[in-house]
């Protein structure tokens, strides 16, 4: 029996080095690797206050933050966007319907603790949640009760089917309100304290302006973890953005769920779904101007492309963590009949398991990426002689064809080597000669140390 | 950077000593664990004839056979299904149209290389493939040219991109022909020649009978390799089964169409689907009885149920194979709402990255079960309080049960980490208390290994 030699192997130590430290979140030895992508400074947006507090809802965690705050000093428009897993954890359950009682207004917070999931935890899960938001609620002083409930967006991420040590979390919310504050440092704590496998603290902020108001900046931030689940957590996908630009619930939601489908969702680590996926938006006005209330105005089409553009920021920073990665690539397809036939099949690119094993291996390996192309499922304008592959470098330099019009291309081995020594890669994939609709996917590659991390024995 | 870590890791002994040898099929060394897989003798279907030859496919291939052939004495009824992938392998074309040409009648001989793909070659490959058939024609005297074309099924597995090197595989098949033969040393040579990553020969065989001819003994035999693909192959899924029961070859399509959605296309490696997976099956009717001609009589259904339960059989051994597996893993799905449901929920199970490097970490990760149920596409009778599931021992001890109607158990961890010490787990998941339908599907873990040889360098 191999088991033996396998179970050695895995405690060697070039494995036992790259392990992440799983005990608490927010460890904060960034691996210099990633300390680039970890900003100095930044831009907030007005009337946005955010902290962060120790509670150890894991016990283990005696010493990490682990409950974040976010909140708007007047009430604001919120919306969210959640994971389409069956099994929704408590949380998602209490937020969404909190949005939907209020309609997405007068919103005053988002309470997150890492730690727990607070997923597959029955009625006293969901009783927890409701906790949660709720106590956040009472320290928002003269918010007048409109009987409408909770104010509070409700997030959790880390070990599933534990309840919530949900004393211990309130009894903090008081500290994690009286140290609310709005600069750099507070965002990053904050943004720090939601991760759970994270090994780097996700935060961006930047300003924009809008067309009917040219002289009026607006900012926008967001915070965001993921990456990969890791036992027995099943971690998860939690955003967080908030603008001081004034938006309507209605174009609020509308515009998030825009945003999403070509950010957060087309990304890939491993193509598993958590229970507990939830992406927010706040919008309170702060910065003054022209209101966004509707989906037609030319104010709403920009701030759709600064969201967007925004949001798949925050999500490459994901991918850039994804568990295991030492790659960060970028699958293009275009050409393609439709949009949903490009997503399918950058999907399929995405999350084959031997595109991503030949990814770390610096291969070359263009007949997986065709493979993939081929088996995507309700893609039905593949035509293979009109399939051509290439990798592009992101230097600028040019694109290596590896397949035109469905023949291989002698490839150059030296070049392709190259190519393939850097972090960065986009594989491109054109369905046809005719121009037509693209989709974009980013994904990382699949490591020994993926298998290490997923693989480890409960602690 | 971690990449040069990373890569200095990849070459440690521990992977080194686990990495299988490609230069190569039929490599002859099988390991310890996986000798109980290998018949050491046969009952074999009565006028069939194998044989195996070295060819040199690969140029660095000088030792070991690489030509397979398997033919009927006499005109045979021949059936097949083939990869859906849309990159369809130049063998593939050439079969399925042959087959359909000839409508499944005097069929005469299967073709196999290892090797090489001879898939996406264009033109030329489709020429190579009609030859490799052609010149396997020519050596079975006494055939009137019915001006319907080749009677051999074309098969080859390898690298891919590349042409065939015809002229070496034309210049054997004379000796591939004379060399021909019946017992059991035949067909083990046979069946480990169309092996490429595979670590052992995979073949099976079986004597049956059918109601209307109780006293006649019928056979079947089949050989077949997989599993996972390998840098730079796509490596295929091939399957050859032969009987000499008596069967039309209508009724012998639709048998084997059925028999292979719950065997060949109920397992997973690693979720890919190759450009050349085909699994033929020859009925001769050499044994005599009454033959089957349609699919109404009890003949067919017994025929039927003998057919899955062997290609169950033969695609299991697949798995017990899949590239840098440690475990089997039988996934059941019962009391769904429908067949469809249950093999979708059990198949997105068994390619869930994370639920098989918890498998190979042998952690009782009942959450990443339960995650993959909830994100089956396209399956909407999912209802999480009805949800309960448990691991099976197979050694015939009590199931584990360790989510009940959506509450998780207090699991037994010493029991949990007991079941998990062994090769073979059965994980049943009930989508409700009332009877419905099952699936069942077959996967193994994700291991360092299968990092380790599907992340290597070409060489």
């Amino acid at each position: 029996m191999a088991l033996n030699t396998r179970k050695t192997s895995r405690l060697l130590t070039p494995f036992a080095q790259q392990i992440r430290r799983y005990a608490a979140p927010g460890e904060g030895t960034v691996p210099p690797s990633k300390k680039k992508y970890v900003p100095t400074s930044g831009t907030y947006p007005v009337g946005f206050v955010v902290s962060s507090t120790h509670v150890g809802v894991k016990a283990s965690n005696t010493r990490f933050d682990d409950l974040a705050l976010v909140a708007s000093e007047t009430p604001c428009s919120g919306a969210a966007v959640f994971t389409k897993n069956k099994f929704q954890a408590a949380p998602v359950t209490v937020t969404r319907d909190m949005l939907k009682r209020r309609g997405g207004k007068g919103i005053r917070a988002v309470v997150v603790n890492s730690g727990c999931a607070n997923a597959v935890t029955g009625r006293g899960g969901i009783e927890d949640a409701v906790k949660m938001g709720e106590e956040t609620d009472r320290w928002f002083d003269g918010e007048k009760d409109d009987g409408l409930g909770s104010r509070s967006v409700v997030m959790s991420t880390g070990v599933i089917g534990q309840r919530l040590p949900i004393q211990k979390i309130l009894s903090k919310i008081p500290a994690a309100h009286s140290t609310l504050g709005s600069d750099h440092d507070h965002w990053l704590a904050t943004a720090r304290a939601i991760c759970t496998t994270d090994t780097f603290p996700k935060l961006l902020s930047r300003s924009f302006t809008l067309p009917s108001s040219p002289n009026t900046t607006y900012r926008m931030a967001g915070m965001t973890k993921g990456a990969g689940m890791i036992h027995p957590n099943m971690a998860t996908l939690l955003g967080i953005l908030c603008t001081d630009a004034p938006i309507s619930p209605d174009p609020l939601q509308s515009l998030l769920t825009a945003a999403i489908d070509k950010s957060f969702n087309s990304i890939s680590i491993d193509g598993d779904t958590s229970t507990n996926d939830t992406v927010a938006l706040l919008a309170n006005g702060a910065a003054g101007g022209k209101p966004i209330v509707d989906t037609s105005s030319p104010d709403y089409a920009a701030m759709q492309e600064t969201l967007t553009s925004f949001a798949t920021d925050l999500a490459k920073l994901v991918v850039r963590d994804g568990e295991g990665a030492t790659k960060f690539v970028t699958i293009r397809v275009t050409n393609a009949a439709s949009y949903t036939d490009a997503k399918r099949v950058a999907s399929t690119i995405a999350r084959s398991p031997l595109v991503k094993t030949a990814l770390y291996g610096k291969d070359a390996n263009w007949g997986r990426i065709l493979c993939a192309t081929g088996y995507a499922e309700g893609v039905d304008s593949v035509i293979p002689d009109q399939t051509s592959v290439s990798f592009v470098p992101t230097d600028g330099s040019p694109e290596l064809k590896l397949l035109i019009r469905g023949e291989p291309e002698a490839v150059d081995e030296a070049r392709a080597a190259q190519i393939l020594e850097a972090e960065d890669l986009e594989i491109l994939v054109r369905l046809s000669e005719k121009k037509g609709e693209e989709a974009v996917y980013w994904t990382c590659d699949f490591s020994h140390e993926y298998v290490t991390i997923n693989g480890d024995y409960r602690t």
